[in-house]
């Protein structure tokens, strides 16, 4: 696939951030970044712009809150590789944004579950207005009913926001359905990005967002080796095998697994495992699947697959 | 997706005994195949009838060769569930090969090259003559000229075989290609079934069976945990968790994950592994994969992913 529309963000802080508290060492950042710029990734999302009156930086790695002195001790502009950080709805201050002209953030993604969307909106807004690339990425699509992901997204189309995701936070969504959505939000968006975020609890998260491609999706998000919440993300070395535009070069993902990725992953234990496999096939937040799979680590698990599968089942049933 | 006429073939002890030389202990096969029939499955695939004049038995654990009395240690007749047997062109002592009503094999599956195709329906009809369904896998189709592949089709078309397997050995279709191929083999064997067994290199291995499906291809292999060479296959738990049919039921197989599969990955990693994933992208062959993640795994390696990318991207220039 080649189409020079595509942008790739590789979101591997950020979302991986969420298995190990944002506990990335500089150094390693700093290589990450500069390896990602080598391999023509679009935008760098190095983490979270999270409110320290809420979240404080004792408990977390400094990629919670992504001050602006610490990104600059890691990353720097270029003209090929743009940094995005995340902004939640409700977890955030308005005042720790600067004026674009004194950040070298470009893009604020603000993360929302649909029911939100007013909110979201205005921080959007806020961000918008002090010189950013913003983008809404409405959460857990799967759990949304369509009059009010309709609604959420007729309310986007009239702003001026830069780009509008479908996330599959759950991992639940079969190739079928990423074909509808996609297409509902590049209809209902007339002139707007569209752009996937996917996870991979039933290893879907490549092909689902091959899917989304296909049908006119140009932000695309992938995380190295996967690493990201729970069943991780599509990872960014298949979507660079994938992309046919010359600017990118998978070698610098490569070196980066090896360099830190195994080791992260065998510790943390991202990926493809039974218990994210579950919460995926039910359309479950993955926190069960995560308290889960805490308790078999840490050997007091007393609950076998079956028992889990059984015990999501029925809570499926009186949800 | 529910259709009744869709069978599931779990290949578990045939393609995982490619990572342990088929040294899967009796007792375990024997769970297996019990929870594999609960499960619903319709076809379990329980190892190769390799020529013992080529294959030391000495090398090899029994389901390199199937004998019926080994088979009837683990396995039993059942309404619902049926014996497969795996045969390789110019590995098989047509000999071995017990009439119909002497055995519990209900089919055997004949793994070909294209190329080879005149050996695979020679092979085959002696089999359909001795009274057992019949399925001629096409390996290996990401490397076969399509003049080649359509001829090998028509000659197919002609036989009263049961099935025609596209096979996607190298894991390197993208669910686009398997669609194109899914639709050639359907019209080219007309009247015919068509299955399809993927690898999962480039973790489509699903994905792509799930394309299959919607296409009409009514056969898809299976396999617990994935596992299967290098990066395994499709895996069973999730097939089982897209179909619909009520017979279907997951949570054998997630019994017997929790039992068995989880320690045999950690020992024998097959599954989204760096080496099998280049392979993958690059269209090559697993056995380089393998070599290097053996020296990986053993404390020879030398080279880097960054090399062992750059290696096979040079084969591929001079291939």
């Amino acid at each position: 696939m080649y189409r020079p529309e595509i942008k790739v963000l590789d979101c591997t802080i950020r979302d991986g951030g969420l298995m190990n508290n944002w506990n990335f060492p500089k150094p390693m950042v700093r290589e990450l970044y500069d390896c990602l710029v080598k391999a023509g990734v679009d935008y760098v999302e190095l983490g979270y712009r999270a409110d320290k009156r809420q979240f404080s930086p004792k408990d977390f790695g400094p990629w919670r809150f992504c001050d602006e002195e610490d990104l600059r001790e890691v990353a720097y502009p270029s003209d090929t590789t743009k940094i995005s950080v995340m902004v939640d709805v409700g977890r955030t201050d308005y005042d720790s944004i600067l004026p674009r002209d004194q950040s070298i953030v470009s893009m604020f993604r603000v993360a929302t579950y649909a029911k939100e969307i007013d909110k979201a909106i205005h921080l959007g807004r806020h961000i918008k207005d002090l010189g950013y690339e913003v983008t809404v990425n409405i959460m857990a699509a799967s759990h949304v009913l369509e009059i009010e992901l309709d609604e959420a997204l007729d309310q986007l189309a009239a702003t001026d926001f830069d780009v509008v995701y479908l996330v599959d936070s759950f991992g639940y969504f079969y190739t079928e359905q990423i074909e509808y959505l996609a297409k509902k939000y590049l209809s209902r968006l007339k002139g707007k990005q569209v752009g996937i975020h996917c996870h991979n609890n039933q290893q879907l998260a490549f092909a689902n967002t091959i899917e989304a491609i296909i049908h006119g999706v140009n932000y695309v998000d992938g995380s190295i080796f996967g690493m990201g919440r729970a069943a991780g993300n599509c990872t960014t070395e298949l979507l660079l095998g994938f992309l046919k535009n010359p600017k990118f070069n998978i070698r610098p993902v490569l070196y980066l697994i090896e360099k830190y990725f195994l080791d992260l992953k065998a510790q943390l234990h991202w990926g493809y495992e039974i218990p994210y496999m579950i919460n995926g096939i039910l359309n479950k937040h993955p926190r069960s699947g995560l308290a889960y799979m805490k308790e078999r680590q840490n050997g007091s698990a007393t609950r076998s697959f079956v028992d889990f599968y059984n015990e999501l089942v029925e809570v499926a049933e009186i949800d």
